[in-house]
């Protein structure tokens, strides 16, 4: 049995999960951020106990503990480079969780344990080669290339959602202009919308403004799904800039299958068909028959069972 | 002793190279193109009894062959899906070459050998996740990661002359428009030279063309050497493409380094200062005091160099 911490800037995501992958038991927990380190190392320990208590596992059944980060990570040193939401820079946090909870733990990117889940048991089930992106708030990857995250120099191979994709676009939170993050992620269809709205190109999503306030994603993908032009255009766009990218990137590591993943993606095949449009229209010819772009299978379940992928593999070569 | 020979479509490259790295005789033959596959096969077969013979080295000596080929090569296979400038398509090749040559082969694609050359014995020595591109006629790319070639879903990574790089860009040979080989390759740097020159942009490249009948790549880099506005703007616009496409690869894998060689790469400072500034322009703030961009080391010997690695791993491995 492993435990398995995906840590969030709101929400803990704990559980204890075995070693084909079942979930035994799964608790979510507001993060206590304003505790900081030791604060969040402290209530691992209390969640540690609690969990194991509640499901009643022989605590000596616990081999060891999978932690993903939303940050930069050095995996073989279990170095958080830097977690911006946290706040964190330059932790060494296997050795500082040992000191909380004893047992061998291992240290990953959040989204990069989300593809390893995906891989283990989702959509990439079987496949060795993938990419696998998370399309939410921000847009993040993870790489896996011979059934392992290819972390990269400073943790920081996956991060698609930097790609630079437009020349006059956003500002981005990571200082630079025109990420693929600020035009295509679920944040990207809420500005465009609340524009549309704000504009006149659109009386539904003006409509929905005026009575709840804003435009979220979800929001413009149902006005898109209702034929509302200008919330099609918004979504084509962000799909145009999705489906170039991955072809981009396809020419770069050629992955068996692309798993897209995240509260976007549950947007389904209106957003999944025109990804696949772009993305075949910037692929080599020989693509087009292929089917490549997989959705996520997970949901927000991979994580936490990538983890315990993590800890399983680690413990295996370690 | 390995057996080596990086075919192209006008010449092989034929050597004995030891299991350190050393060339000990190496010869350019021009290949034979019009006796199709036999007719090359033939010929490796007479160029191996030549080198051995030259090199009075006893044929027990020799533990297998390294093929380098311009195409697409599924490496475990040792199957080439399409080889364009050979006209091959769908060859079992190391089957085929086993009735010529009695050693174990290997098979490899072209610009993939190259790289592992250059992390062996050049600009890559001693890191394992390196991405090396050559920029000559085209834009060929290497990924190494975890000290291995990562050859992608049918040989189709490192592909990165057909990234998509230009909305309203040249027609590439590979059937997509505006690929980053149709905007920074050699002959990109020669098309829009030539292109100055008729409209009257460049006196200089002007009257080179008037003396030599044509503006080749080089023409434009002496010129922009020289002070001439319309190539140092045609070799700014390349190195644009270059660098930021660069930047945007390095969000995907992260390399330790990424290694440029090939004909363009002999430009030197004038175009990798560019190719840095572009980079840079398009990176994460932390990565501006880093040196990431080095030029390839081994020259034309680097295939050859990197077949001879692929021999010596392949031995060890089965």
């Amino acid at each position: 049995m492993y435990l398995c911490f995906d840590l969030g800037g709101t929400n803990i995501k704990a559980g204890i999960i075995d070693e084909v992958g079942n979930i035994h038991i799964k608790k979510n927990i507001p993060t206590k951020v304003e505790g900081n380190l030791e604060g969040v190392l402290q209530q691992f320990k209390e969640i540690a106990e609690m969990l194991i208590q509640e499901t009643n596992i022989n605590s000596e059944q616990i081999r060891g503990i999978g932690l993903g980060v939303p940050g930069f990570v050095e995996m073989e040193e279990g170095f958080i480079t830097e977690a911006v939401n946290l706040g964190w820079h330059d932790v060494p946090i296997s050795k500082k969780l040992a000191e909380y909870v004893h047992y061998p733990s291992f240290v990953i990117n959040d989204a990069n344990a989300a593809a390893l889940g995906e891989m283990w048991r989702g959509a990439g089930q079987n496949h060795k080669d993938l990419l696998c992106i998370t399309l939410g708030t921000g847009i993040g990857g993870g790489v896996i290339v011979n059934g392992r995250i290819h972390n990269g120099t400073g943790g920081y191979a996956g991060e698609i959602g930097h790609i630079h994709v437009k020349q006059d676009g956003r500002q981005c939170n990571c200082g630079k202009i025109g990420c693929l993050e600020t035009e295509a992620s679920a944040n990207a269809l809420a500005y465009y919308g609340e524009k549309a709205a704000a504009d006149g190109e659109s009386a539904l999503l003006a409509s929905i403004r005026e009575k709840t306030g804003s435009v979220t994603s979800k929001d413009v993908v149902d006005a898109a799904r209702q034929g509302d032009a200008a919330s099609l255009r918004i979504l084509d766009t962000a799909a145009y800039y999705l489906g170039r990218t991955l072809a981009n990137i396809y020419m770069v590591i050629a992955p068996k299958r692309i798993v897209i993943g995240g509260g976007l993606a549950a947007a389904g095949d209106i957003l999944f068909d025109l990804i696949n449009k772009w993305f075949n229209a910037y692929s080599f010819e020989h693509l087009k028959g292929q089917h490549i772009i997989f959705p996520a299978e997970l949901g927000n379940d991979a994580g936490m069972i990538g983890l315990a992928k993590l800890v399983d593999a680690g413990l295996q070569t370690s």
